[in-house]
């Protein structure tokens, strides 16, 4: 079949869209029509060509919500009709790490994943045969157009590939939902509100009382000041540079805000002093590893956690004293909020349902696949939160 | 009173042998007679001068047992002659850190003991008028020594001081122990012992079944594999430039040995093969920050937890890629092994004369006060696992 989606051509270069044909799902797989799809600063991080494990060309996207189409042989968890949220993290509840009952980190199909193919090793998404009409992009003369647009091979992208208005996923990989929930909300729990308020939860373990420290107010910073309110933190302290956050942020919970440029010196004693002694937890939602530095040097003596969320780029390292740890600080990391996603997220969706949680404040622009490229611009220009595609 | 004592006279040099005064128990604290004492590789760090909180003169020791002799006013829970063991890390039972819940770092006297006085900001320690006539080192020409022996103060250690025939520590920093115990084997759960094993049980919480790497088979080293074996590990991996470990390492309970030397490449991925994908517990006991990177990586990806015991040099920092944390690996560390010592001290000389742990192959070595610097010879060498002093 055909779909039209957003093509990945190569590190840096826009998005393009294209009509590229699809092949049904096989043994185990499941053909889903996104409705939605969010875009994520790991979208960003590929595209610019950071990611060390990046391969083009590739179908984009991370955050998507749909209906199921049809499934291949063997599926049995789902029909067509379902609604679902593609999961870049899967959860097969067989392998030694879903039943180790110690991480979320499934690693059936880890290994084709990384190499942006299906579990077979064979991509469903290939180039047509012929540039399609209606592609503005295509019309453009382009010298890699003409190599590119025949039978080529496009690789998926974590699993999901939700920059296309079909895909094919393994069954494992998708988090069967309730139906009366919004696709162009409930895209943002395959990716942003489920790793940060689940970095809370999960992974952090974040305790009624505690004091909360977070870096970065962005599409996951604010999920986890939501995560950290829901638990019954007593201060949730903000950090970022960009004082426009400050009212969403409030909004979500956050009981301090502060702006690392209005801090006089280390800004690591003042939030030790803010706090009381420091944070009993903090995480890092960002990416940077001199602030991952500080969001573990900040918490609290003989007992705080540090919890990284942001991806650093390749080939950065953290650093610090020894001390920091002997004398009782945790660094730690998660992915995914350390969430099992078939059976965490449709938890979560009915939690955006009963209002527990907020996320329509935090999707603050919408468009349509054509434009996903604006969705870039926005990020880059710190004017978006989460930018949505509805298909 | 006097009372014979090692005495640190400056970074780098030998252990001096002195009668000097010692002041009385005051408000809150216990006059000691020392019994025996190890000597332990903090006592080294310190009197070599790496440590920058290390202050001169000053009476070492830490590791030691006796028998309380007087008490000063307040003192409740301890009388003259109970069998007990200075606590570095004390415990009120009342500070915020104490009443957490999540550490043993009691606070309570933290101050004070840094600076390396009493509670009440001075010390009970000062150089007699005269040289004592039966010191060897106090007849040699020393120009030090004139300005010294006079009304100095001579600065306690870890509030404990144990290289002294009578020390003075807050009551808060006793443990009573059973009277049975000999005081000789007794001493190393002072530190060594309670710190390995406590690492395992209190702060990375080994479960049965888990395998365990442990870099350095010292005197904690091997207290942490007698704790992995006690808590029902699985694989117990020692890690040594020094085969001669080997064999009192296997007594304990180490199931595989690893020199360094003997592995060609890179020691992590050859440590992660050989447990079957990672540690689920590494430990660091020996206080290189190159050696805590290994630790880390070596852990098994999803949830494999390192704990840093070793004590850096003042300065040096550990790195890694945060990946290793992303994907689910944990750094902490932990002192005196996370025990409250009031209270976990005592359980653990119970275990040692219900021949639950073994303490008498790691006492490699004894001698008399006057040979104190012999055991740190045999320390350099590498001949000892542990040196003790019986007064």
């Amino acid at each position: 079949m055909e779909t039209r989606a957003a093509i990945a051509v190569e590190a840096g270069k826009p998005l393009e869209i294209h009509t590229v044909e699809l092949d049904g799902p096989k043994e185990g797989e499941v053909l889903v029509e996104l409705k939605a799809t969010g875009i994520c600063h790991t979208d960003e991080f590929t595209l610019s060509g950071a990611d060390p494990e990046g391969i083009f060309p590739a179908i984009l996207g991370h955050e998507g919500a749909g209906v199921v189409v049809d499934t291949g042989p063997g599926v049995t968890s789902l029909k067509a009709g379902d609604h679902v949220i593609p999961l870049y993290t899967p959860e097969c509840r067989e392998c030694a790490y879903c039943i180790s009952g110690r991480t979320n980190l499934c690693q059936a199909i880890r290994e084709t994943q990384g190499q942006g193919v299906m579990p077979d090793g064979t991509s469903r998404f290939r180039f047509s045969c012929t540039p399609p009409p209606s592609s503005e992009q295509s019309k453009k003369p382009d010298r890699n157009s003409r190599v590119r647009i025949g039978k080529d091979v496009i690789y998926h992208y974590m699993g999901t590939s939700t920059f296309s208005e079909y895909t094919v996923v393994p069954e494992i990989a998708l988090a069967k939902v309730r139906e009366d929930a919004p696709f162009d909300k409930i895209c943002y729990i395959g990716c942003g509100v489920t790793t940060g308020i689940g970095a809370v939860i999960n992974t952090a373990k974040v305790q009624p009382g505690d004091n909360v420290v977070v870096f970065g107010l962005g599409g996951i910073g604010l999920n986890v000041i939501q995560g950290a309110r829901i638990v019954g933190a007593n201060m949730i302290v903000g950090v970022d540079l960009n004082p426009a956050r400050k009212e969403i942020a409030e909004r979500f919970g956050m009981t301090h805000f502060v702006n690392p440029k209005e801090v006089e010196g280390d800004i690591v004693p003042y939030l030790v002093d803010l706090t009381n002694g420091g944070a009993d937890h903090s995480f890092e939602c960002i990416g940077n590893v001199e602030v991952m530095r500080q969001a573990l040097e900040c918490c609290h003596k003989g007992w705080g956690e540090c919890t990284i969320i942001g991806v650093a780029g390749a080939g950065q390292e953290i650093s610090t004293r020894p001390f920091q740890l002997v004398t009782g600080r945790v660094w730690r990391g998660t992915a995914f909020g350390g969430a099992k996603g078939r059976t965490d997220v449709p938890k979560i969706v009915d939690w955006y349902m009963d209002g527990k949680i907020e996320i329509d404040p935090l999707i603050t622009h919408k468009m349509p696949l054509d434009d996903i490229n604006k969705a870039f611009d926005l990020m880059h220009a710190g004017e978006s939160i989460r930018s949505v595609v509805e298909y």
